[in-house]
């Protein structure tokens, strides 16, 4: 069978690798950032605008389209690619993270989830099968399996009976494809906290040979050492003819470190959220535009950056905009985020190509970027 | 003295003219129409969104942008047109007409008004003095004088007072300048709904022999045929090779029926306003994006429109993104309308120089904007 996207390593470091994911969309470089668009729109910014900004990939989420506008509007509109006018690959995350959040609003049962939409108040049942229908009518490159999203910290029998139950839900996904060689089935490593049912799950998923492998269940509260902790356990356990995925994360120095550990592809609402709240990412740290030290400032966002905001407009033109609460504030910023995001991706695939001390030089810098913001 | 601004007319059908605005910012075909950029943006959109609508002349508010960032913060980082990145012609209200809606919030004397900022709550104090400095300070092509926006109806003797006041105002403004070869100065024509009145005031201003005329104290509750016949009225008192100006108008039929009756230039919050409010301007007609109907819709906004949101995105996706509340709905129905009022002016252009049939054709068909909207 011939699989909806393949990947081939390029260099690497240590664990750390360079890579192509090829889809029927195009290929993307990898290690990768993908911007979210929720919704099947990055907020406030067009596809014209993602790239400009070296976008390769986007994440969107077939919960939210399911509920709104409908998975199956989608596809009699052409499908996600064609409604929202991006021609590049797309990865749909479950929503089973979102369903999950719900908490009192959802009931788990070996079936699936039954929970109650806060969009229009109805019940909504998503099942394995319904989770792959819906991805695959809405056209997506790379579809994510459903998965139970366990919280930390959690008992060892909850986390056992969860995770067999995720490998049952898998395979009722990979049942149920009817489009395999368009859109990609991708399992995620789940086994909470624990490294020895880690292992056991990510040797299980790699005899189910899957088109690609998440690392899931991450990112949920735990200290960012737990974190990369379970990253490193379980990406040696990943083929390395198949790309590694850890989702949600992340700020980028964890960015960094995970690339470390064996990471091809991320996405996290980070840099768009930031734009919004008025946070921009910058060559120097993170700079909050509301302080009225940016008054008179006439210096861009980022001096070293070159995208539209820092050619065209000054920190105090950014800040006016921001306090005038201005749409045109959110949408500059956003974009500069996901311009920076995109570079440091580039730079983290330069400095692997360049070899261990180059990485480590970005690894001590990244830390810039996590450190607590300056009032 | 050299004069900031100059115009010469093109060509004539009947009162409607073409014309050619020259500003050290560059040229405007005329009849144009600025979009508004009250706060030193027109919201959501760039100036290169702008350039790429065929804008050719903005609107700022010389009130708004004197309270937030403060008119010498914008003369320190460069002007105004350095600050926003549009290095096309600006002109600026004086902000009269806001400053006077704050109504219990402001007293008027001789000396000018002083009003409370809704911004801050400080107490301020903008005389004609004051507002040729903040227009000059931000470095603007084109400035309004301060005047007495008067309300609709009102007694002949209250008219005569204020328009008297303006008359003496608009001196003092002309007494103030410091640059007036950087930035003209536009009297404007007051005098309530009395023609008598309206004339004489017309009659008093061009012996002033200022830069450009602008017709105020319109499109202020009155029926849209009391407006056109204060238009008709005074527009044959000015002089031809000077502009004419229909401040705050409107909607595409005042538009048409006041270029037909000699009116060069107009600005309105319509196209962005009706934007961010979902409503779009169509070859057939507006548009509630909101509608049920375009819920599988896949046509374009407007089939015969070319603008990046007609080329790329159906009427279901954009209603999709209006209901999700997402921004880049309101930046794309924006766009659109901005796109949509600079075509029809140049509509107008063409029509002008074609003649009178084709004027009284593009007469007829704008109605069909002005019609209620449909449910």
């Amino acid at each position: 069978m011939k699989r909806a996207v393949t990947f081939t390593e390029g260099v690497r470091t240590g664990q750390a690798r360079t890579g192509l994911l090829s889809t029927q969309h195009g290929e993307v470089q990898t290690p990768a950032f993908m911007p979210v668009g929720t919704k099947g729109t990055v907020k406030a910014l067009t596809p014209v605008d993602l790239r400009e900004a070296q976008v390769e990939i986007l994440l969107c989420n077939a919960y939210h389209l399911w509920v709104r506008p409908g998975h199956e509007r989608v596809g009699a509109l052409g499908g996600l690619h064609k409604m929202m006018a991006w021609d590049g690959p797309i990865l749909t995350d479950s929503g089973g993270f979102q369903v999950f959040s719900l908490k009192e609003f959802r009931k788990i049962t070996e079936e699936g989830v039954r929970f109650r939409s806060p969009v229009d108040g109805q019940y909504r049942f998503m099942s394995p099968e319904t989770c792959v229908e819906i991805q695959e009518t809405l056209g997506v490159d790379m579809a994510m399996a459903l998965d139970e999203c366990i919280e930390w910290p959690a008992s060892r029998e909850h986390v056992a009976a969860s995770t067999a139950r995720t490998t049952r839900w898998l395979q009722r996904c990979l049942d149920a494809r009817k489009r395999p060689e368009h859109t990609a089935l991708l399992g995620i490593v789940q086994g909470g906290f624990y490294p020895d049912m880690r292992i056991a799950h990510a040797q299980e998923l790699v005899e189910m040979d899957l088109d690609a492998y998440a690392v899931g269940g991450l990112s949920v509260g735990e200290p960012t050492e737990e974190l990369l902790g379970m990253v490193e356990t379980v990406v040696p356990h990943l083929p390395k003819d198949k790309l590694h995925y850890l989702m949600g994360v992340g700020y980028p120095s964890d960015i960094v470190e995970a690339v470390i550990r064996g990471i091809d592809l991320f996405d996290c609402v980070i840099p768009t959220r930031s734009g919004r709240f008025g946070y921009a990412f910058t060559s120097v740290g993170r700079l909050a535009i509301k302080h009225a030290r940016f008054s008179d400032d006439s210096e861009p966002l980022d001096p070293a950056c070159t995208c539209y905001t820092c050619r065209s407009f000054s920190r105090a033109y950014l800040r006016h905009l921001f306090q005038s609460k201005e749409i045109l504030a959110l949408r500059l910023i956003s974009l500069h985020n996901v311009v920076f995001y995109q570079s440091l991706m580039s730079q983290i695939r330069d400095a692997i190509r360049e070899g261990a001390e180059a990485l480590e030089t970005l690894r001590k810098k990244a830390e810039i970027w996590t450190a607590p913001m300056p009032e």
